[in-house]
């Protein structure tokens, strides 16, 4: 294991520590990095900011984007304290992060209360069998809203 | 179909039209309903914002839950104009809100460029058979500061 690694990695540990003990959110942090600089750094901050979004990767790759003013994180790595939950995995995917580094695995951040495992479960599951209820609402609108966007001429696709 | 749910749909579909004619981002609307009120609308703003997390579901979460001062929306519905992505999705059970109701499905996403169905995918695998490289570093704190968060006499569990 390089040291590098490790010390990024530590760099996402101490950040989880630092703001848990500030009382900002659950255990968790997280660092991007661009040809081995931190650009960017997060927590968890969902109960002192009332946003349940605010998990540390979500909030370290809005803080990297609008570092680089970009939505797009291609080249960049993220180091994050604990593997990330279904939620912020897909967020990565989005931002298009190159990389992921974790500490703590699912399995501990069930040992502390929080469930990953069971929304790993979840979202994998066709819609009617999940504990979510879902229902279509058919409004032909909405399918001309797409074949608008499909047609658009001045749309930034991502 | 009760005609409440149609015009709340209906809601998020102008939205998605509207907010892509201003060049937000993607044609994607979403509203946030308690006891038939709207508390709070979403719309894409991906490319305006920079913010690859900013979903119209993700948006209308983030809202939400500002107005209510809560990170909780246990009690309140969220009407799409598109079935949400697992990011979305898993926000909404973060968010525990208690029903979705969508309009487009994630065929008709992927029609026009938005490929959700990899992702859903791609969140169900091992981590080691999905495309995005995953890779463990071993820091010790790492679960050290687990084991404080469980024994935190004045956190706030969510």
């Amino acid at each position: 294991m390089c040291d590098a690694k490790k010390g990024h990695m530590r760099h996402a540990v101490d950040l989880s520590r630092q703001k848990m003990d500030e009382g900002c959110g659950g255990p968790f942090g997280a660092i991007i990095v661009r040809n081995g600089e931190v650009i960017a750094e997060g927590w968890n901050n969902v109960t002192s900011t009332n946003d349940p979004t605010a998990h540390a990767e979500v909030s370290a790759i809005r803080a990297a984007c609008e570092k680089l003013g970009s939505f797009d994180l291609a080249g960049c790595e993220i180091y994050t304290s604990c593997e990330p939950c279904p939620m912020c995995l897909s967020a990565i995917y989005w931002a298009r992060l190159d990389k992921i580094y974790y500490a703590n695995g699912r399995d501990d951040a069930a040992a502390i209360g929080f469930d990953d495992q069971f929304l790993y479960d979840e979202v994998a599951k066709p819609m009617n069998d999940r504990s979510l209820p879902i229902e279509h609402v058919d409004v032909p609108e909405a399918r001309e809203v797409f074949a608008a966007w499909d047609t658009k001429t001045d749309k930034i696709a991502y």
